[in-house]
């Protein structure tokens, strides 16, 4: 069963990785954004490294530099590469990546044969198994920065997408909230920063019944709401001011006026009915504020959520087609007004591997959700995603609440 | 009453300029402070501009530059003049600005004579009050930030400051935590971010009797606190690392090894007994983590504050002498883990003056309390004080949880 | 002789500082550009740092702070204030610091007394007034900026000022060139720069009678000029693109399309018959361009120059009203195509003093004349003056060769 | 002959670009640095754009998007890809450059065929070939430095490079100087900014016989050159005590204290016999200062240069091992204190082509000689080479001159 979860998981880093070059592998637009490559390294070091220079016998790395090359931010594991410079690292080829984790997952799964694994291994693998999928979805959202960058404008799928379906009517769900209780209930695996699971209060409120469209969108554009100073957080202001931000990050307005966005299926006529992406939190705050609306809380999020069912991924959002609170899942994440904390009673897992989360609470906002790109079996109701407000190479979407 | 509030809180800004010379109260030493003088212009420009525009017969500006000149923030009332050029404003010089002082209050008193204030005119005028009470606070801070930058020390008090006493041992407090109201009861003045009074749920906690002392804080710098990434969030690591956090903002040390600390009474050896002052969230939080605490939530906070009075303000911290949970006020502001946001149902003033609080609302941490450089009577629990995590230059303290 | 001259000198910086208030003389606009006050103590700071403490029995400084807080860049006398922060020294007061002038003043004198000063004192003694008129320039282009930055413009002096008539025709005067001798010929003081005098051959080359107007430059900006890649330099076409020139520094357009001018006179309706000033290197050479003409490099400007007068100085360069070479000196100071580099032989003055001039010689351009601002008696047809092909704040204008 | 040169320059390219992976031609390691595949499609775009557009029956762009993707700086010709994107251009991929150049070069093979070429034609597949051989040098020190940037020190050439001989003392030659002719004789090809050919007069010099070793640079750091101000230019102290330059670029010290040096061969010991490279010209000008000499004019250079030879070029500098004035060719270029500046009478090449050289006569300084990644045919005595004074990624190095 874990076997199978591991091999399905890391088979589909490489499916996602097959229709790039070399060279689109290798390439980083920002250091936010890393190369498909280095993800493809990254995910393996992290079960070489927390996992088989624990338990392998005889241990030796693959290769003596990558402990240092693919640590991504581990102070504990020693040194690293300078994350600006990922882009940098020609060598190793891509098929030395490749050969590093055919050699990996041949320990893991001979790790997996010596003895059934225990609960603590287990409980390591699915935690890499999760990372590689958070990096699955990385994977997308960066080269799709990268493929944005150039003039010609690739494609990453050259499949077709058409228009979407007219959606139904935005609508307000009233939610009674209460003494709730909030975080991952135990069933099945979690990261650290869902837990503890505790009470919260929720005044009565209530939410969209599904994500803002790009129609919805381009009307707060053309009625002016990028002009108009009071709509917006003092920071994002600065940023309208000084010509950072005009339009959600992948829309590009054609001298004829009318606009086209960016997707990984390449550049479409912006489709009216799909949900706006690539927005950062201070524009969903505006047009939230426009509209005589907010943005909900992750409490009010989650509270939620747990009535809601989880769609399929795709590789750009579809519009809402269903009633009820819709879209929760598989479009776009959702900025919620609340910061990146901990959890009352929160514990990082000790060691190491506690990096993972917590050093990150400061500065960054909780998305709730998952979007088109999230692998299945990723999401769930209590997951908290986390970006800075200024983040839009996400599919970052905007939900409603008042 | 209302009458006399203004003139004492009017008074009181020239009484804090009265030790410094012209050029003092011209200097600006960083964006984020302000001169003096420009302090002593805004505070006036806020009575004019908010209240006199609308309410004089016949009114006519001071000055007809003032109006841009001395707007700090608000996109309602037009352009301003940029905020990191407020130091170049060597005209109007500081005699002029007083003049303006003289006129503002002059025609303010003949608007309190021609009628008794309505309850909207008392209201911005307490609003006004409160105002200037926070840029008292600031121009103390600001002139200690531009003072520390000058190689000779000057001092802004020339009495002398003697060590403190030992205070008592650090212990923990216990509260029960449960479903509170949270947010200003009515009774009295409130800025709109205190509001709505809500319920929240809190798990049980403790708060330390105390602010933590400088003697403290040395010895986690002597335990090589400033060299342990484990310790920090990844942000304030970064600041660490690139050398611009390696002791509180205002500490120097001396070829010997020993540690001065720059006061608005000049340079003085560190007091071991005094609370630590002016750290940034980084430094709080890392200080917490190393033992084996955390910082508060603003709710467990407000909730412990309701049962401590409040003391008088000075222009350095003193040292903790009573038992109980002390120095809730008057010594520092105390850093809490709470992101500045609304709170549930909150709605900014009306009108331009809405400026006021909640576009700031993104990116900032809640401080709690009262420091020595507050104006008496400005403090009470549910006051929402904030600024960046990255921010030192305010009298910032710690207080642990746990 | 020399006592009178050092008075002469020493007077005329105070006279240059009388029409300023305290805070006009404390602020600094820009790390390149240092307050009044930091000029008329860094001059005094000279003469004590180069000669008082070498010479003076007993030699006690007048305050121990002043070594370092006035050296401007002698790295031989040990650290030096941040330029940067020159503005923030808002102690010593400006009263302190013309203390500090009576008393060197005094001890200067009394150095006199003593003894008749030998050739070697009164070479130092010359170069600390040559260097102080060079700081009385200064002190009028730094003030100049400070006040630019102020909306309310203020006027350094309250004299009207007047249109000027209208000038000559531009006429390009023929040179012979040929084998000439260029640098100081060895009468009177010169800078180390100036010298060794040597051979230089100098092709045929034609020079501009007199400096280009105010009206001139009007037509090459109405003419598109700074909107024509093929005529700027690279780097100064990264300037223009990037909106950092678009046009003289002080030049402002009027919502009717009309320009004034920021003068030490306050603003003024742009004068057409007057020299354009604060250009850049880039403007200047652009400009050149646009006329089928060039700059002249300095040895034509220095052959050239042996022919013509000098003028007295003005606050505002006045038209040219003369047949033959006029204009160059007193107006303003001319951009040349040469590059600041040592003359063949070039040994600088040894000592901590030889940081005068030397180590500058990379990345600077060659300025040749006098503007309105030079002190009488300090141009010279040799004299070398030299900054940053960006720098605008010098009454730096533009004469033609070709 | 023409038709012989063209195919044997343009095969050059696809040589230098044999021993690297699609990745390795992709990345760019700073704005400066471009890409090879860049380099290789930007030489091709040159002949499209310059001559094929112009003279081809029909033309029609092999790739619409390519004019703009492979312009460099060319103002004339449109729109520029930005430089410091050139690294995210991952397609087209490197395949299809090199469809690109053999379209290119069939087509311009056919123009050769049509006609014998005429010599306007001629003059510019001279200038065509003359730059892509500029773009070949710059491939090796792009990537160099690229390769560099990566931890695992990977070599663009497999074959080992030993130390080399110990070169012949270092002697200062002695040149009478006088009246000489600069610039290009008219012989073979030459760029614009070698002409016209003037008169100069140059005093008598000194020139060393070989250039600074490192063994001889390595003698400067030990004595703590770049501890002293005194020694260096204040521009390249500020970048000193910035921690920017502490050795040559490519030197790293291993934690035993001996030197290796980073070359195309990989990280070799440091050999003190080869000259010394990749220094600065602060570097270069504060390591003549130390010798009691200076950096030579680049009209000294050009006068000396006429009567040595020119030698054939390698991967890494070689040692000097000859009397005379060796090593003036092929081993590394030399700074002068020469900046770049138009000679007298200068004129561009008129249209669009024009923008070769002129517009960087600006804050850049002359290097005089080739380097060993000079290709053959590339050099001659009145060669300009130019780069501002804090380039260090071409093989630059140090000739003194007294």
């Amino acid at each position: 069963m874990l076997r199978n979860e591991f091999r399905a998981v890391r088979q589909r880093s490489l499916q996602l990785a097959a229709p790039l070059s070399n060279e689109d592998c290798c390439a980083q637009s920002m250091p936010d954004a890393s190369p498909v490559k280095w993800h493809l390294a990254h995910t393996t070091w992290f079960f070489e490294t927390f996992i088989l220079e624990a338990r392998e016998a005889g241990f030796r790395p693959f290769h003596g530099a990558f402990r240092m090359l693919f640590n991504s931010y581990y102070n504990g594991v020693g040194s690293m590469h300078p994350r600006a410079q990922r882009g940098l690292l020609t060598r190793p080829s891509l098929d030395e990546v490749r050969a590093y984790r055919v050699d990996v997952d041949a320990r893991m799964l001979r790790l997996f044969d010596a003895a059934a694994p225990d609960a603590a291994l287990a409980g390591l693998v699915r935690l890499g198994l999760q990372h590689e999928q958070q990096h699955q979805e990385l994977m997308l959202t960066d080269v799709k920065h990268l493929l944005a960058h150039n003039p010609i404008a690739p494609r990453y799928d050259g499949d077709a997408m058409m228009p979407d379906a007219v959606p139904l009517g935005l609508e307000f769900i009233e939610f009674d909230g209460g003494l709730v209780e909030i975080g991952h209930d135990g069933r099945g695996f979690c990261f650290d920063n869902e837990l503890p699971r505790h009470s919260s209060y929720v005044a009565p409120f209530t939410l969209a019944s599904r994500l803002v469209t790009n129609g919805e969108y381009l009307a707060f554009i053309e009625a002016g709401g990028y002009r108009e100073p009071r709509l917006w957080l003092a920071e994002g202001w600065d940023k309208v001011a000084a010509g950072e931000l005009a339009a959600p990050l992948y829309w590009r307005r054609r001298p004829d006026g009318s606009w086209i966005e960016f997707t990984l299926h390449g550049e479409l006529p912006l489709d009216p009915a799909r949900p706006v992406a690539h927005v950062s939190l201070y524009e969903a705050d505006a047009y939230a504020r426009w509209r005589d609306a907010r943005l909900p809380t992750e409490t009010e999020w989650e509270f939620a959520a747990r009535l809601t069912g989880i769609e399929a991924g795709r590789l750009h959002p579809g519009a809402a087609v269903e009633t009820g609170p819709t879209q929760m899942f598989g479009a776009c994440w959702q900025w919620t007004s609340s910061s990146y904390a901990p959890y009352p009673g929160y514990l990082p897992t000790p060691g190491t591997i506690g990096e993972y989360n917590g050093k990150f609470m400061v500065n960054q906002y909780v998305l709730r959700g998952s979007s088109c790109a999230t692998p299945e079996g990723h999401a769930r109701a209590s997951y908290r995603n986390f970006f800075p407000a200024g983040a839009r190479w996400q599919f970052a979407g905007i939900r409603l609440a008042r």
